[in-house]
């Protein structure tokens, strides 16, 4: 375990180990106007490159340009590829070591580095040239198919193939904290002739994660799978907002468009493949059938991560009896891909389209095997026929921990709640004034029972307003 | 007509009275290394607006910030609104016209603004931050939904409720001049049970006009259709290559991806609406079935453009024969929509997606009733069934003038060459070394008649290369 003079809580998120990156607007006492910074976050503090660079550290990047962290983006650092995040991980990680004394004994410059997380204003990591969203869960297209085509055609003859996906938008891609209004669309009424325009009535989050994409490759020049992960810089957790009844209606032939482009959220903090690594899993093999050879990956080679997700739903404070309180509706798992990001980036480039540093590859809803891992209201609710129920544990807010009533495993050292539990009300979609929180963490065992230290996303989180 | 001190020819796409908006890189004679310009064409001149502001003109510019043409991209300017834009303009007319001397009769300043079009290389006009490609030709989606479907089922059910649309890959858009590498797919073979990864069979161009958005809207906040043709900035010509037989495995159920997102071409000049102003043309009423109010035009208020289209192949020099000669193989008009590009800008932000200043939004492919004015080789070959012949008026090179062998309406005063014509080849799809033309224009009469003035759009050319 890394220490850091820096405080971090044993069950944060961000220890000296993690160190995501972020971009962030931090107004600092006295000055007179806010600042643009890039770094990491640190326990309870977001750590700012841009500051140590300015002050003549993080100078010896191999391959960035110089002045990388001073442009309020992360696009140019995203670029430089592998070596340059791997000196800067270590240089920051050897900064910020209980044992050094440079930032640690240095009070101004701790005061133009170390900014509280609670006063900043935290802004997408990069400028998003393109977001693409796959659907890479077998067990979600397994369950969409079914519910409107029936379980023998669940799956698209193409599904096995290739992992399937779509251009999405990028203008309306936020970071958490940022509150999305309900759509209005055109819908078709159940058993209407002609659509009508209105409020959409089912909204709904969906599960993912998100690979942000390092150097990238020159428009004709596709990424092989075998170097693909070099090109990915971290994840961060994603939530595609959705209107299910717009979506349907006009997604015919040519794929979804305002049913999903009203806002996509992100997790403001990118985690770095080199913090993931303890965690590394293996996905499934994929033999049946085999996939084709500019696909196909070796069964040790099937990489994703052991990461634990959950989503959580507050209701707007209606009741005085249970304010703040979180419903986890769903818990899932990394793990539960068919297609792993590898194969998107090689897939994504094997006709020659040119993926930039910034950009965004989106897994699809994730979804495990059982019901209380569906990714998705749409799943959840099996298209609204079974309501659900928000169930809270008392005392737990919005992503302090779990609560235990999910029907996926809690973290461990948690217990589900069972009958203590309190019903915050109950949903086929999310209703106006409901808060969605994201959650991704690896490990997160007690310190001392002497498992991996938590390596955590923090959150992505989102309220959805009324239609303006 | 308005006369220039900049000679212009009489059948110039680029007379004082269009003034398109490009950015272009340009290498002084004598300076170290090239530059970046924004401006207006002219005739065989570019006009740098970069240079101009920098020497104290164009400083007065409603809504724009100072300096808006010193970033090498037009973003900015478009942003600014209609005010700067109809303010550039004027000034740009007073200050390259005949009688004014302030440029004219400055050595300096001409040979620091004027830039031979020989003698730069266009850019994209403007950072593309996200692409929509619509579906808006009745004619297109009949004769591909028959193709399909049948003509019983040409149009989807949603079709004629709402403009179609899809988004599209920003990254791979390019320039007119950029030649573009025939991408390697997944593909069902005929018959086969499983797909194969090769070299598309069935690469095609789509003969497109695509909206440059202006100033753009706030996440959750849409353009109302009344408001929005103020946030078209202009037009250009775009070519959507696309690989049929890719597009054809991989489309359901999310849209077009790897089939459509390896290059996107378009001509450098943006032509502003008020270059088009005496070219307006209504489009046929939407009264079966009416639209909902929120897409509702009245018929006089239904607007497009009579603009001329075209698409010409010229072959690899192969034979010694007929090198450069042109084939011009179809033949179309702006006016050739369903859907008015107001209609798409009104409905891609009803549900509250943003538009950035800079963005696409393609028209799809423009066909008319004939079949010699089908915008792709999918529909002038229906789908392979029938090969195009390729056939050029002797003596007409690519772009330089109307071939005749179209079996749309020509331009005024240029006839058919019926059998007076060379055969170049054969076509169902494109082969290497093929290359493809967009041309654009409005009025083109000779102007001894009398006629408006020729309005250009200029080229979208691109070569397909072999597989990389
Ligand atoms: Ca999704
Ligand atoms: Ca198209
Ligand atoms: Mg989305
Ligand atoms: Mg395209
Ligand atoms: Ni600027």
């Amino acid at each position: 375990m890394l220490e850091s003079f820096v405080t971090v809580a044993p069950d944060s998120d961000f220890p000296l180990e993690n160190l995501p990156w972020g971009a962030w607007e931090w107004h600092e006492p006295g000055a007179s106007a806010p600042s643009l910074h890039v770094g990491v976050a640190l326990g309870e503090h977001c750590v700012s490159a841009t500051a140590l660079q300015a002050a003549g550290h993080l100078q010896d990047l191999p391959g960035a340009p110089a002045g990388v962290f001073s442009h309020g983006r992360l696009n140019e650092f995203m670029g430089a590829g592998a070596p340059a995040w791997r000196a800067a991980r270590q240089q920051l990680q050897r900064l910020l070591s209980a044992g050094e004394g440079a930032v640690r004994d240095s009070r101004e410059l701790r005061q133009r580095a170390l900014h509280p997380a609670s006063a900043v204003r935290m802004l997408l990591p990069a400028a998003v040239g393109d977001y693409t969203d796959f659907y890479a869960s077998r067990q979600h297209a397994t369950n969409v198919g079914s519910m409107f085509r029936g379980p023998a055609n669940a799956l698209q003859p193409n599904w096995l193939h290739l992992p399937v996906g779509y251009h999405g938008r990028a203008s309306s891609i936020v970071p958490s904290g940022v509150d999305v209004f309900r759509p209005r669309g055109q819908l078709l009424p159940a058993g209407a002739a002609a659509p009508v325009f209105g409020p959409s009535a089912q909204v709904d989050f969906e599960l993912e994660v998100a690979a942000v994409i390092g150097p990238g490759n020159a428009l004709g020049a596709p990424i092989p799978l075998a170097a693909a992960w070099e090109h990915v810089f971290g994840l961060v957790l994603l939530n595609d907002w959705s209107a299910r009844d717009i979506q349907k209606w006009e997604y015919v032939p040519l794929g979804p468009f305002n049913g999903k482009n009203w806002a996509t959220q992100i997790s403001p903090w990118v985690v770095t493949l080199d913090a993931l690594e303890p965690f590394r899993a293996a996905l499934p093999p994929q033999d049946e059938p085999e996939v084709l050879p500019y696909l196909r990956e070796e069964a040790a080679h099937r990489r994703s991560y052991d990461v634990d997700l959950a989503v959580d739903i507050v209701p707007a404070a209606g009741s005085p009896d249970t304010p703040g309180l979180a419903a986890t509706v769903t818990r899932s798992n990394l793990k539960n891909l068919y297609w792993s990001f590898a194969q998107m980036v090689a897939h994504h480039t094997a006709g020659g389209c040119n993926l930039r540093p910034g950009d965004l590859l989106g897994s699809g809803t994730i979804s495990g095997d059982t019901p209380g891992s569906r990714g998705c209201l749409l799943e959840l609710t099996w298209a609204g026929r079974d309501e659900l129920e928000l169930r809270a544990e008392r005392g737990a807010g919005a992503g302090v921990g779990e609560t235990g009533t999910g029907a996926g495993a809690g973290a461990p050292g948690k217990e589900a709640a069972g009958d203590g539990g309190v019903v915050l009300g109950r949903r086929t979609y999310l209703e106006d004034g409901d808060t969605v929180t994201l959650r991704g963490w690896c490990g997160g065992g007690p310190p001392a029972g002497g498992g991996a230290r938590r390596i955590g996303f923090g959150r992505c989180e989102g309220k959805l307003l009324p239609c303006r």
